[in-house]
């Protein structure tokens, strides 16, 4: 057991498993090439199934070696999960889920240690934020109540339903074509810039104090 | 007296009230559902209204607690308008004030207290932002003056009174669309460019400095 | 001599000055509406007309009072031109002169004491930006001369010529529709993409540092 | 050989080549008028040639002087890439080739010492990014992969290929019309918004605390 953690703590092994990793990632970007599906189909399933082989050995390598310590490291978590989805298609054949394998792509993000680093940085600035995006999700949603009730039958394409205020308003947020949208709706309600402007100022106002509290949080460390 | 104020402290009592806002929240959501108004609109009804009658009681409650002082926290004040807002359609009926029903839900901002410690942050972080935001709606109105008496007649979908040319250059500040504003204009008067560019200039150097002060005024607390 | 300068430092004829600027700017406002100009045109004029002779008397008290340090406060240079222009269509008449005649409402700038001081702190953080802002014209400038070569043939409505080119690259570092620019451009030349990706770091990469010089100067202050 | 080291560093010298440079990017800018081209053609390919052989000669001279120092210097390996770029057009002509002859301009960036810091500052605060930088890239891999195969034949326009799905990924990570994106794929696949939402999220996360990052390192200078 010490010569598998060993085996597995190699800097070499390390770099063979991001050499598998980048040529999955690539042969899995070659397969939306009908061109290339076309003459080296094969070849590329091939590497993927060889691939995904060497990834459930070094899980399971892992598992033998660590134990019941495996699932409290949550990169081991994140993984699995990533290699589970690979497996799923191998039995099942949904398109979406076929689709996931490239999220194998991602298991970089645990085995370059500068990628873990910042991926580790950003993970801890999220509790700080929690509150302000909390927030947000209220305002957008009292504010897709709102404009799907006022706005729904002048623009039903725009506010029809909840999910499409909600899809609107999120765009309106990120301030993409947002000008459209109000004028498509002031047509028939004259009065809509009223609600756009408040909205806009709220999210702006908002936005810019979630960033603050992460800048200023991110100087105390 | 006393037994009043410590039960509406009481933490069980404060879960209770978050638990109702979040239901009512939920059933004035569904409201947007044609399909499920048909089936249980009675059912939202009824929510709506033990919703509403507890509110109503829980603001009475405080006020016999509280009494003069009720009125010297602002967020009572907030309360008190939502619910009032809430109870307007009762009698009147008009849509923009049952579409505002929605607001209760921002009763949250006041209930849970790390909303509360955010919104907080947020309007003592207004002060500070005061002066800049007159300085930018100076700025906004002198274009939108100069811009209805130069382009109204060119464009007179974007520039044609002063509200629309308020809210044209209002969009224009966030970004959004200006390049084909600016070319509508163009059109007609090919220096157009030059009112565009340096409107453009001017806000995003007088919002990068909006920003800063906030950064640099939340650096000193 | 004296009693001149006293009578201008009264807080009461600042006030009285800020009073007459609000209603000017109100009036000039007011003249965008065809219907009021029918209705009141003539009182508009009137107030126009008094307001400017309020301003012209105010400045030629100051130069009496300050004499030849008149010219030294840039204020009263700012002041002195903002008048000049509202004199000019009096005697001329041109429409782009006449509109500038709202500019007046600047004034309040210089009057306000709190708008000033966000002026002048606004003023002074642009030389530290005098290089990066040289570093962006040029970057600007390289890249509307290439386009013009190249893609000036394939897309004449947004590269046919230098100041075309000029306009639609300073839209392209906005950010605004770019996408749909470099697609149109792409049709022809499916290169293009390196261009346009390139620009965009380019700017966004400067602009960001550009951000960066001011929040530290900032910081140092 | 001392003689020459002193000439180049001269102050008049370097005047010299700041105003050839000038010169030089405005004769290529002219080059883009036509009407300037057919009346002073000869002339504009006069300065052109002159201004290349001024920096030739130059970059001979600094060549003699500091020899096998010379190539230590980023800066003379950017300011002789920039002439090699130059020369080339005059034996092969390629349209492409010739419109880079104005990345001349850029040789300001080499020889005016304030340009010179702001870009030395620029490429030092670049390795704290790279790390996040990385990140973002494989982002935008993962995403493009997905999203060809989900939404390739749906809409082939905007994910019909993998450099496509790059490109409009690319542009919606800046926000420009994602909306109308993201709807266009919506139509055929009413669960794309789950896609796009979670997409501008993380790109919207990871770009500003790449942001943050900078900012906290250009702190601790
Ligand atoms: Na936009
Ligand atoms: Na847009």
């Amino acid at each position: 057991r010490e010569r598998t953690r060993a085996f597995l703590a190699n800097r070499r092994f390390q770099q063979f498993i991001i050499g598998v990793i980048l040529i999955n990632a690539a042969t899995l970007g070659l397969e939306t090439f009908p061109a290339v599906v076309e003459s080296h189909g094969h070849l590329l399933t091939v590497v993927d199934h060889v691939a995904l082989y060497i990834f459930v050995v070094e899980l399971l390598a892992k598992v033998y070696v660590e134990r019941s310590e495996f699932l409290r490291d949550p990169w081991n978590i994140f993984d699995t999960l990533i290699v589970a989805i690979a497996l799923a298609p191998a039995t099942g054949g949904l398109s979406v889920l076929r689709s996931l394998r490239i999220l194998r792509a991602l298991r970089l993000l645990s085995v370059v240690p500068s990628l873990r680093r910042v991926v580790s940085a950003l993970l801890r600035a999220m509790p700080g934020m929690s509150s302000i995006v909390v927030l947000l999700s209220l305002v957008l949603y009292v504010a897709a109540v709102m404009a799907t009730k006022l706005y729904g039958q002048a623009a039903p394409d725009r506010f029809g339903s909840l999910p499409t205020s909600l899809f609107t308003l999120y765009q309106t947020m990120t301030g993409d074509d947002w000008g459209n949208i109000a004028r498509d709706v002031m047509d028939e309600h004259p009065t809509a810039w009223i609600f756009f402007t408040i909205f806009i100022l709220v999210c702006t106002f908002v936005v810019l104090n979630l960033f603050l509290a992460v800048v200023v949080s991110a100087m105390d460390e």
